[in-house]
Formats: C-alpha cells, sequence, structure tokens
C-alpha cells in the first residue's frame, strides 16, 4: 500500500465551517498530526494515532508527516483555517523540497478551508468586495522593514488590507507601528474590523475607524481588515454596522 | 415574523466544499435568488420558489433578494465561492446603503464559503503561503489605469497575485497586457498557474512560467495565481509539480 498525506483545512472555530470533504479525509486517516489545540477539535476516532505538537515547530511537524506517510499510512495533517494561507502547506511543500527523493513520490494533497479574513469579513459585511491584500505581520520569518513596504505598497494602491498574526507574546509593539504607517496614507475615518476568535465561544468582534484603532485590542487569536479609502461604514439602529468595499472604484487614487 | 437574508457562499463547484453552514441556510430558506448557474447547484426542495437572474444583474438581484425579505421571508442569495470576494455580498450592502431605511434593520447574514483562489492553490501546493493580493481583472467597474498600478505595486512589493475575472466575451487584451507588465518586474522562471473551473468535472489546471504563459488558455472559469520571485516550483517525476511560496522571505527585494 502506498502513503498518503493530506493537508487538511479546519476553518476556524465553527464546526460548521469544516467542509465534507475535509471530514471524510479526517475520518480516514490512519494518523493526524498537528498543533495541539487544532487537534483537539477532531472528533476522536478509534485506531486512530494522534501526534500533537507545538505551534512554532511547523518544519518538524511537516517532515514527521512525511516520513509517516513515507512507510505507506494515511496521514492528515490538520491546519486551522485554509492550510494554504500562512500555514501547513507552504511547510510541507518546503519539507518535500530539501527532504528525500521518495518524498517527491507521495501522493499528497491539500484540502483547502474556510480561511480566517473570509470568516471575519462575512461577520460584518464585505470588507473584502474589492481587490485586497493578506499580509503576515509577523517578523520572525521576514524582516519588518519588508513588512512596512508592503503596508505602504499596499495601502497606496487601494488594496483592503487582511492582516495575520497582528502580535504574539513576543511581538508587541508591531501593529502599533503599523497603524502609525497606515494613519499617515489613508484617511483617518477608513474602517478596522478587528476579529477575534470568529466562530469559537469567545468569539469577539469589533468594528472602529483608523484614527482611535487601539492595538491593544488584538491577540494571538485576532484577523484584523483595514478599509481602502473606498470602504464604506453604514451605521444601523439596533443593529451592529455593516462594513463594505464597493465592487467598483470610479477614480484613480493610486 | 422578521424578514432573513442570507448570501450564501457555495465554493467552487464540488459539492464536498459546501460548508454545513451553507447547506442549512438553503434548506432553510423559503426563496433562493442567484444567477443561474449557481442556482443550479443547489438541490431542489419542495415548497422553495427559484429566482434565477443573468450573471451581470448583481445590483437588482440583490435588491430583489432585500424586498423580498422584507416582506418577511426567509431568502437565501446564492453566490459561487465566498459572497464576500468580489461577489454578492458587496452588491447587497450596497443596495442596503441607498435603499429604503427598513433594509437597515434587516437580519442580513453571510455565510462564507471556500474562495476560488484557495481551491486552486490547494491542487499545485502552497503558492499564496505567503503574502498575497486578490486582484479583479474586470474594467469594467474601476478603470484600467488603476488594474494595472496595482499589479504592479503588487509585484514590485513582493506579493503573490491571485487574479479573478481574468478575460471575459467582451475583455480580451487585458490579461495579456497584465503579463507584459508582471514580465517586466519579475523573473522569467516565475511560476503562474491556470485554475480553470477547479471542482467541476472539466476541471484544468496548467502550471507553466511567466516567459511562457498564454493568455489565450484562460477563458471566464479561470482564475490565475502568479507567484512572486520567491515562488518555488518542485518538479516530481510521474507527478505534476508542486508550487509553493515559503512562509519566510529573507531578503528585502521590495
Amino acid at each position: 500500500m502506498s502513503g498518503q498525506l493530506a493537508v487538511v483545512g479546519l476553518g476556524p472555530g465553527d464546526r460548521r465551517w469544516l467542509t465534507p470533504e475535509a471530514d471524510t479525509a479526517l475520518a480516514g486517516a490512519e494518523a493526524l498530526y498537528g498543533y495541539g489545540a487544532y487537534l483537539d477539535r477532531v472528533p476522536m476516532r478509534p485506531g486512530q494515532a494522534r501526534h500533537a505538537s507545538d505551534n512554532r515547530e511547523e518544519g518538524a511537524r511537516a517532515a514527521a508527516a512525511l516520513r509517516h506517510a513515507a512507510q505507506g499510512a494515511h496521514v492528515a495533517l490538520v491546519s486551522g483555517g485554509d492550510p494554504g494561507v500562512f500555514a501547513m502547506a507552504a511547510a510541507v511543500c518546503a519539507e518535500i523540497e530539501s527532504g528525500p527523493d521518495a518524498w517527491r513520490n507521495l501522493d499528497v494533497s491539500v484540502i483547502p478551508g474556510i480561511t480566517a479574513m473570509l470568516a471575519v469579513a462575512a461577520r460584518v459585511g464585505a470588507p473584502l468586495g474589492h481587490d485586497f491584500c493578506a499580509l503576515s505581520l509577523s517578523d520572525n520569518l521576514k524582516p519588518w522593514d519588508l513588512i512596512e513596504r508592503r503596508l505602504v505598497a499596499a495601502a497606496q494602491a487601494g488594496f483592503v488590507i487582511a492582516l495575520y498574526n497582528p502580535v504574539s507574546q513576543a511581538r508587541r509593539w508591531q501593529l502599533g507601528a503599523a497603524f502609525d504607517q497606515l494613519r499617515r496614507l489613508l484617511p483617518a475615518a477608513t474602517p478596522v474590523v478587528f476579529g477575534r476568535a470568529v466562530g469559537r465561544g469567545d468569539e469577539e468582534v469589533h468594528v472602529t475607524t483608523l484614527d482611535i484603532a487601539d492595538p491593544a485590542r488584538a491577540d494571538m487569536a485576532t484577523l484584523l481588515i483595514i478599509g481602502s479609502a473606498e470602504t464604506r461604514l453604514i451605521t444601523r439602529p439596533g443593529r451592529s454596522p455593516l462594513v463594505y468595499t464597493p465592487r467598483s472604484a470610479e477614480t484613480v487614487r493610486a
């Protein structure tokens, strides 16, 4: 029997966002690998081995899953959200590229999931309704310089910005610095959405504007969406506001 | 009884990508609105009215669904992929903003789906594994000038580019012009992925490089992913190549 590795996107916390394809892949696996908090979201099934690892050991986790699959097993490596967006699929590809030749012969599949920015956007309307970018604010794997240049380029060109990994235990000042940069380029009233733990019991969604957005509101479970100059906020009596970016852009602002 | 409007993402063609949340919303609706080809993907249920409309009538379709919900009905408006990405959720918000006050009191929800770029990326590895942008190449709703500036800004800043709406019956030269621009900024060997009808029976995924990418390969059902200078291609004997963008960027290229 030849091995298989499925890199499976669980979506954000809510099980109603787990696709049937992902569910089938999880049910058919002999062994599951993943960050402990994600594995905890997968129902226990008899005869299925579980290998939980720490959040930061992505390369080692990918390699362990590949080694296991190369022995002939059906292995699922779970990822929160979508495995292709700042997650495990790239780590698996990197290990295949640098690993033994046999890994290039493995049956590797990636099973997409709802990524956090889509879930956060859905909660408030359609802030990603026009051109947008997704940017990780973590300077663990790239220089801060580059992150700032990308923020500036995106804001100047009129992209809405979805910010992944805005803060961590060790990264405290970066989000404030990003807001400072963006305040120089975007209107004060630009909508900003803090989406925390969307789909989980402790979900919190907060809509504000760039001039008063408080970096202290973000934690490791937060995804931010920062509007472009076109993004609009619709107030609704007795309801939370809607945020959307129109599909049309009449003027060249870039 | 008060009305409800759910804007429901069906994901790309494959039913195994329809989330349980979307399935529940479709089952509970008294009336379905949508572009005909998307409505055809929703199973018929007794007592459920269907209102199909043409691809280009997004504003009118959104308004009709809102009017129906405002009469007290439970209405679902279906969208391919994710409703928040170049799709119906922004059209609904725009109609609410300009429509009667009563529409601001409606219970409107957006139900996220797998958007095309995630499905195409999953088929080839992890091309969106690092910072990326999503850009519609349609100049029906924004000037071509602005599209070109965004392409240049994205490529110069090192974003991978997911291109939605690369061509249509009436838009034939735009993708070629986009490739010409990008060839001036990115290495010849930059991976380019054409993902056509992903998840449907007639799916075709083609991986090539920027120097020889042929615009004629794209049609209205195609989504493209154009790598950054960091994006890598892994050849595999007897298997299709993997494409991925490493999570780390060591050097500032922007």
